[in-house]
């Protein structure tokens, strides 16, 4: 296949959630078809794209009419199966390219990579047992929070250690399952960069975004971020860094603390999302092109664009749950863009739209 | 069926061109999803729907299972068929009303409803004949265009004469159907107003767009236009007079000329689009909220947004014909959205794409 899509072809999107529904409508305006791979007949994306597979992930002939149907494999979720992932691999084009996986999907091995490039982290150490969780305990100091190394998120496969003497609790919490322990980290704030990095090995971030989380989900994101132009610079710095490190192609979000050490502020790197995030989300009304372009663009082979802010501060809202059933509260607050993801009937705790807030700049 | 669609609906888009597709990219994000009805079995709006129907526009069994497939019908181009529009509005809520296609058909009956309304556009005349030609000529003066009463668009079914004595050459071009001639204005801009209008009665305005065409194609809309304050007003308030009158749902491109009267400018109405408008397209990238999702707001039920522009200073570029081959070029300009509709092979004078170009402020 050519390592540049001409307009008329087709990416195909693994996952069928949100960020493939937002992914297939900033590849609709390029040119370029959508093809979703999705194992949940109520999958959002299927709304719209004129051809999507309905086919668990380890049916190896709906995988191989997918990988003949489309022109590259993107996916929305880190969490692909790694014999997915080897499938399509032998098929067709996937990016980011799946090795990034084998780190991103395993904390204990994501946090070995960056130490490997000299990027600050949490103290961490592993955990297979009471004893090292004793152990780690000893090295990374209390509070700490015991992690599952692989399959977590919001807020999930996590025990908070406050004292040495709940480890045994916290470890049957989590109930035998290879973990990290990590010291917990007292953050002034907390920040992502968006990056995104072409075939070429361009990386262009979008500005540093402030987070906020509410019961451990993203709540909301705010650009700019109240962060010094100093760390705003060492925060996209290690950000490129990181793809580079990777030979990445696509958008990564990049989760980091912001610390105090004496007077100045640092970054510690949290997390790695090698997919489109949701922090990134205020980047569809709020800058000149979003990250789910930027991310299209980098498969596509296509080069990125420089991104640049449309307003003087932009806001975004998670509604999440219940939170979806007052939408039209946001259809009459001013400049605002509200995203509902057609997902049907809320849950708790589940991500149901956003809203963006954009504060037009004179 | 309800006059306010839930999250989840289906609103029907009959047309399958580049804006019925950019109305089901607008109403995504809204959680509403859109059944596109067209003829065309390449028709670019079926790539980002989940349901479409190929069909003819006089296929009485495919219009009624599209009627009982979707919530409230609208349209993408002002020619549907009466009996296609009657059809449908015996089974199903259609939006815009149809009867508004009675008017906005016929050059003629338009004319006289703008004239009814007391809104001045260019001098005109009916023609059905080589002598009624001669009257309307001494009327209105030339030089004239002689334009053919229905199905005119981009230029087609009109012959500009320059004198008197052309008019029996002109009338011989248009081959004896119902016309009309207008007095050829000279106007110092071409500026439309793209309008919405909610079930509510309420109407809001896009600022005045400026207009430049290419061979009687729109080739670029600019905003702000460069008219005075007074002038942008009585533009707005005209579209608004037209809305009412017609008590209009959804959007429609108001396109006028800007005239000098002495010392003072006005407007003269010179057409109706009762649908979304190529001279609105800047509103995707350039505003708070776009003309697509304005109309889909109100086919909806739903509340208008109040627009406001991001950016100092906005420019839509249509890729007509063989521009769409250089569309590499716009991926690297600064600031600038390319927008491919998906159209297949370019041919001339065919609208393949647009790019918009957005002056961030400061």
């Amino acid at each position: 296949m050519p390592d540049v899509l001409k307009p008329g072809a087709t990416i195909g999107i693994l996952g069928g959630g949100q960020l493939a529904r937002m992914l297939a409508l900033a590849a609709a305006p390029l040119g370029l078809k959508c093809h979703v791979y999705a194992p949940d007949k109520d999958s959002c994306a299927f709304d719209v794209v004129g051809a999507h597979t309905l086919a668990a992930y380890d049916d190896e002939n709906a995988l191989a009419r997918f990988a003949n149907a489309v022109d590259v494999v993107t996916y929305e979720f880190e969490n692909v199966p790694a014999k997915t992932a080897a499938y399509l691999t032998a098929h067709t084009k996937v990016l980011p390219d799946p090795h990034v996986l084998e780190t991103t999907q395993d904390r204990l091995i994501e946090k070995n990579f960056l130490a490997g490039l000299k990027i600050a982290t949490a103290p961490y150490a592993p955990v297979h047992s009471a004893t090292q969780l004793a152990d780690g305990l000893a090295k990374v100091g209390v509070p700490a929070v015991l992690k599952t190394t692989r399959l977590g998120y919001d807020g999930k496969g996590q025990a908070k250690i406050e004292r040495a003497a709940d480890a045994n609790e916290a470890w049957r919490s989590i109930r035998n399952v290879p973990c990290i322990i990590e010291g917990f980290i007292k953050f002034q704030r907390e920040v992502s960069v968006i990056a995104a990095r072409g075939t070429d090995g361009t990386v262009e971030c979008f500005e540093v975004t402030e987070n906020e989380h509410r019961d451990h989900i993203l709540y909301i994101s705010k650009v700019p971020a109240k962060v010094t132009p100093a760390l705003a610079t060492e925060a996209r710095r290690v950000a490129t860094r990181i793809l580079n490190a990777f030979d990445y192609v696509g958008v990564m979000g990049v989760e980091m603390f912001v610390v105090r050490k004496g007077r100045e502020q640092h970054v510690l790197v949290n997390e790695l999302a090698p997919r489109v995030h949701n922090s990134g989300h205020w980047t569809i009304d709020g800058a000149t092109v979003s990250q789910f372009e930027q991310h299209i663009r980098a498969v596509a082979g296509w080069p990125l664009a420089k991104p640049k802010r449309l307003g003087a501060k932009i806001e975004m809202i998670n509604l999440i749950g219940d939170e979806i059933l007052d939408h039209t509260h946001w259809l009459t607050a001013p400049n605002t863009a509200l995203h509902i993801y057609g997902k049907g009937k809320p849950s708790a705790r589940r991500k149901m739209g956003h809203v963006t807030r954009v504060w037009p700049g004179e």
